[in-house]
């Protein structure tokens, strides 16, 4: 009865892609917990860049730096 | 001192409906558990179709086989 | 397909009392916006005193000073 | 290492103020606990006024009667 | 950078198991997205059995009637 | 209104840093973007460091490597 939460920054990631890491997600906690997937979410959130903060900067500011 | 976070696909819930929402979730929590409205935040995210998943695939799809 | 994530400070809220918040909450989401109960998911969390902080100090400062 | 989420109602705040928030964060993390920036997530969420309940109310709502 | 959040019910999960959900679910998004794995949090929840509701029940009651 | 969940790995952080966190954080929310203390929730989370990953690995694995 899992519910997984992914965010990642919004970069373009296209409906497939979200679909594949939906499959991915949900086969890992079937295969290695024995999770059944009808009772298994997988919500992604898509975040502005300026949302994302780490090293104390927005993660624009942050690449340019790294 | 509740917090309260409500995710449901977005599928046109209202103004009107989300209201009912919050007044709703906060006096179970009032009747049940004797928290203070003042202090009892509710939250809603409304969550992209394509961006929530069961079954391992996108609930659209999820949707065309149940 | 709603998830819901109900956060309470630890204080003593019995199985019965919780089992009425999911039961209310799942209720409230049947009711005002047609969700299946079947997927929907209410995940409690109940916090320690210590670890809520309102009014810029950790609940039981903020309830001596109310 | 860090993750640290916060919600706040959509109310115009600025691509400066968000780096504010990020730096501020963060720099509290770094100064109390002693965490390394590199590893210190902050992601920010606004919230739209509709989506947001206090006091058995919309956000909107609450104020009118505060 | 993304940040994954897994909530599963408290039901023995060994520290090898999360190991593997970790590794798993950080894979998905090296292979799907190119995420870099030094900037992805897996952050591992368990839930008590009381503590979540499916169907407007706690889980163990859900299961005993499904 | 801000809502803030900050996780933290658990290792040893004591009530008075919780505190300190606390008031950082609130202290952030106010100077940055006006918002009143008495509607600011400040919810901490320790997370074991079995159940923590990074570099696709529990936190401890990741240091040892580090």
């Amino acid at each position: 009865m899992p519910y997984v939460n992914v965010k990642i920054t919004r970069e373009g990631a296209t409906p497939e892609q979200k679909a594949q890491v939906i499959a991915g997600v949900t086969d890992v906690l079937v295969k290695v917990l024995g999770k059944s997937p009808a009772t298994t979410f997988v919500v992604l959130d898509e975040v502005a860049l300026e949302d994302w903060g780490i090293g104390g900067v927005p993660v624009e500011e942050y690449r340019r730096h790294a």
